[in-house]
């Protein structure tokens, strides 16, 4: 199968770095492709940024189906456009927050998030919410380091990554810890071997259950409220998307 | 004061509606202007068709600003882009659903939503749980009319809704209905009398909620996840948005 | 536009404190008038005093029907007899404590509360559960002063809320301070610049919210719960209450 | 042990039969005592009658703790004053709507409320909510029968009941019916056997979670949101509460 | 009439403890008999144990039906097995970690747990979600102490919770405390003297929701989900329990 | 890998099918094997039938431990057993319900159940809130057969499960459907192609989701409530879990 993983940020680095995580976990069937939006903002570090990331994840969900991909990862933790982007294509599309959440519940009863900066908390916050997990986790921490930090500050970021894992893992009541940015998936590996405990990171997350859907025969439902959007005209520098022919189209 | 009402969608002849409804309950002091995306959908009936909006929502807002406006509407039914914008300036964003739950909910204990079609459904109930209103909704009920109709097939559209609105009052044990699409503003007057029951637009209650805010003085808080986004490199057809400077040019 | 200030408990201080701070933040157009019950408590600090002052609140609401009212707020951080004083009119009522989380809820996602004594904290996280803003609220907080003391040792007092609130600021990851008594009106200003975070005031609040309400022509239903109430009698010192004639002297 | 059954309406009839449904269910060694307000409504269908007949179980509250009553219970499933009652003893106090909702959940894991008008529902509504039994409870039903109709009209209304009982029993997927008004409780036995299903009534619940509270020696709180209230002028027809020593003359 | 207290774990002398303290509280007429698993482990810590200990109180309820029991109590704060044991009887069963929530809720607003070890924590918050008691409890706290300890270690045993009790008096605001373990059945005269706070047990409890089922003629509903178990075949250690002829014997 | 497959039940016709369910949706490298309780009931129809079984899993679990099985699937509707064996090992352990949800939300927004009898609803709701599923559930429906019928009445018993699987499409709102029991295992290809409409199954979904944890090298967390269970003394028949030293033999 091939699976599309798209960083929403435009950061080159990151989109390899995710990349390398995403293949090395793959299933040796499992052929993965990386891209990134050819527009947008180079981290996602607030609604603004992850409003206008989610249009470039939604138009490399459209080159994606052009080119029959069979199932899309969203590598950016506020999961930007997910419901959108299942609207357009049968193939399973997973966010890695969603996917870091439903990983960690099933090898834990609580855990707790570890992010970048404290103000996406509340991003997690709503899709704990939406998603059903508010219960499972017990608390939204943050590092305090913004994103590219992972890539152009890697030790110091690290340190603080795993001192806030270690302070979770004393203080939380936790049995698990999830890693709440995608540019922290080279780091799982580090992460876990220094705090000990199970660290649940969201990119190999949505690879496997990528690959689990896709094994099961079970496609995005298009009954319903994720069905193809209705083909309308898009003006501007939109016009492109203007009466996508989605359905005709469909594979399913 | 000057409020901004921005119709999510390009439709011009809604923008126009949105605006008139807007006007017509606007207090003597308020200046309402009204604006539209340069790019976007025509009309907005899916969460792709929101993702696609909410940038042309942020950029509005972006121009409102360097036009020091008071206070900004978004004035679609899935509040795309809401918290964005609120990233965005110190001035009040208002939405048109959040807006309309909270002043149905002073007037009634249970209400009601009616809106377009059955698949945006889903998109008001993930609103209803973010903002705190899911017990306060007893249904959440579609005419099954696309947004355009509102415009285009007018008599028959209004006669649908006024069929769902009726229907709600004898069935769901509600005290007032909430009309869930921006376009239905115009109408809020038929179907008032027609049905019986206090009906809660959003466009006109979002107006009404950003006065009020201006007249308490209150500002979108810059404390903590809604402060102004970092300052930060976009690329493509974005790259206009690199480097914002909002935090030194805020006149907060 | 009338607006009927009522305030709760039977304090003249603290009945022209609150009329003060309501005809500060009026429109032109509206004229406040306050009233405060011929019977019950001077301060409002525990479920008996809130159940007493109820009764005072809804004679005060048959009073302002009577002299056609156009709205009411209830300037009592319990929203004592809320629900009660909706069913005898037409006009909007407007609990100080919900107008404030709604308020907090359209400039901040999530807020903390200052109250006065601890021991009222238990009235409020009710009210956050009823109206829904419970997961907007991340912490009741008290200055354990009581509340006359606002009225009395209006300067200890002050200092005391000004110190929780910047512990709130410091603590309790929000954006947005509410303040928990109808007294600390009068003090909001001075509040909001010792903490330099937006701080919401439920009586100021309330007014704009029946001012936006009434500029919305939106009036409380009077179809399902909160009806007017089946007239009927009522013995020894409530006889006066008896076969009101509510619905047919109704201007609705 | 001493319990007072307070009848929060001045209907003498029903508060006999209230009694009369208490003194069956008691254990040899409880007295049971009525009371019912001096002052107040003839019955209780609505907020507003709920609010004024509040202050009646308070003043019935305050002479029972002059007699040394061991134990209260409130018979209007709206449980009106019951946090304030609460305040104003260590003797137990027990509304008839927790009552019946505790006792349903013990022995069915769901149950649907059987009421008199539908107006009320909201009540039980906020009331499940409070006390957390939302999701034990189907469906809330009325027989849509005025409270005095039990008394006055005996027989049409217990029909009215059990065929409400029975379309509850054969569409809500419930083990228990929960029957929603005090008057109901001669009926009990009549309607559980119509109805051949549990048939929870709050009455003679009440009385019997009295009667267990006191064998175990439990009494309300005192430390926290129910202690007493602190003592305080009050005004006008309520000058008789103005400084209740209710602290220094505990039994507790 | 006779209750029936099963404890889960197979350490007579803990059964020995809970039997007293449920003949201490019992009524007059109550016959309490006291029984133990001959099959299980000797002390319930763990998910582990109080699965294997719910088919030994199962068993333990079938024995009591050929003896004709009118109520049970199971005296493990997990409640294990009590929905199974219900579809095995008409007879009340009460699980003392749902009898403690249900009293404490009653003569406070909000109580904490104090239990033994953390690791069994999570049971409780499970209990509090199913029950609906989640906002009720503030905070479950552990004294870390095994059960056995509160046999063979009673003094240092009792220390430890009492130190975490006070804290929880100090730290929870809170109006109650419940003892998160039958073998503190026993201690709860001392724990109480200690804290100075209403200490609610469930072993007393649940005797008392027992009796006041039973003086209530309310019994386990046989209508919906808590029905006879079908009769079935059992192979191996649990042929037994095959084509069990409950239905038919039931004394209903 | 090698997953084993636990069978609650002891009838081996349904092992069988599981069985066969589950190799053929597993990876090339994935060594499916089956297993079943020795001592237990044929069909797992109540919450009494659960409890039973769920010590024959734990026992599965236990050998499975000696022959150092990489991971466990529960494969019965009611995941019995689940947090106790995730206890006994670090191997994850899924259940099948559990499983089921997690697959439907990511490919659905909204989902029903189709169980085999109403009785056994509820178990799913709790689960279903334990996970935190409840909004994603739109309702549990049941075709009233019996389990032991998907054997020995297969044709009769798929067309009720396909009518009520059309149904719950018709009249639910949903984007798919979850098969509620493991004997459906079979059935789900003749299901989907019948309904049109995605159709989760347990069983698959669950050896889907093993594989994937096991890929990420996530094993079942050890810190915390999910830790081995203290060893200690079982007695009679459990004699043989006495002291059970699975933290020295951990392989982790």
């Amino acid at each position: 199968m091939h699976i599309r993983v798209i960083n929403p940020n435009t950061t080159t680095d990151m989109t390899s770095a995710i990349g390398e995580a995403a293949r090395l976990i793959a299933a040796p069937g499992t052929h993965v492709t990386t891209t990134q939006p050819a527009h947008g903002p180079v981290s996602i570090e607030s609604h603004f940024d992850e409003a206008i990331s989610a249009v470039g994840v939604l138009e490399e969900v459209l080159t994606g189906e052009r080119e029959q991909v069979d199932a899309y990862v969203i590598a950016c933790f506020g999961d930007p456009g997910l419901q959108a982007a299942r609207e357009l294509t049968r193939a399973p599309v997973i966010g890695i927050a969603e996917a870091a959440f439903h990983m960690a519940s099933l090898i834990s009863t609580r855990f707790s998030i570890v992010t970048t900066l404290g103000r996406t908390g509340i991003i997690a916050e709503h899709l704990l919410d939406q998603y059903g997990f508010r219960h499972h986790c017990r608390r939204v921490r943050a590092a305090e380091i913004p994103v590219l930090d992972l890539e152009e500050n890697a030790d110091a970021a690290l340190d603080r990554v795993i001192t806030e894992c270690q302070r979770a893992k004393e203080e939380d009541n936790i049995g698990a810890i999830v890693l709440g940015c995608g540019g922290m998936a080279k780091l799982t590996g580090q992460i876990r071997d220094a705090v000990g405990l199970p660290v649940v990171e969201g990119v190999t997350a949505a690879v496997k259950l990528a690959e689990a859907l896709a094994g099961l025969g079970l496609q995005t439902s298009k009954h319903g409220d994720l069905a193809f959007p209705r083909p309308k005209s898009f003006v501007g520098r939109y016009e492109h998307l203007s009466y996508l022919d989605l359905q005709s189209k469909d594979r399913g």
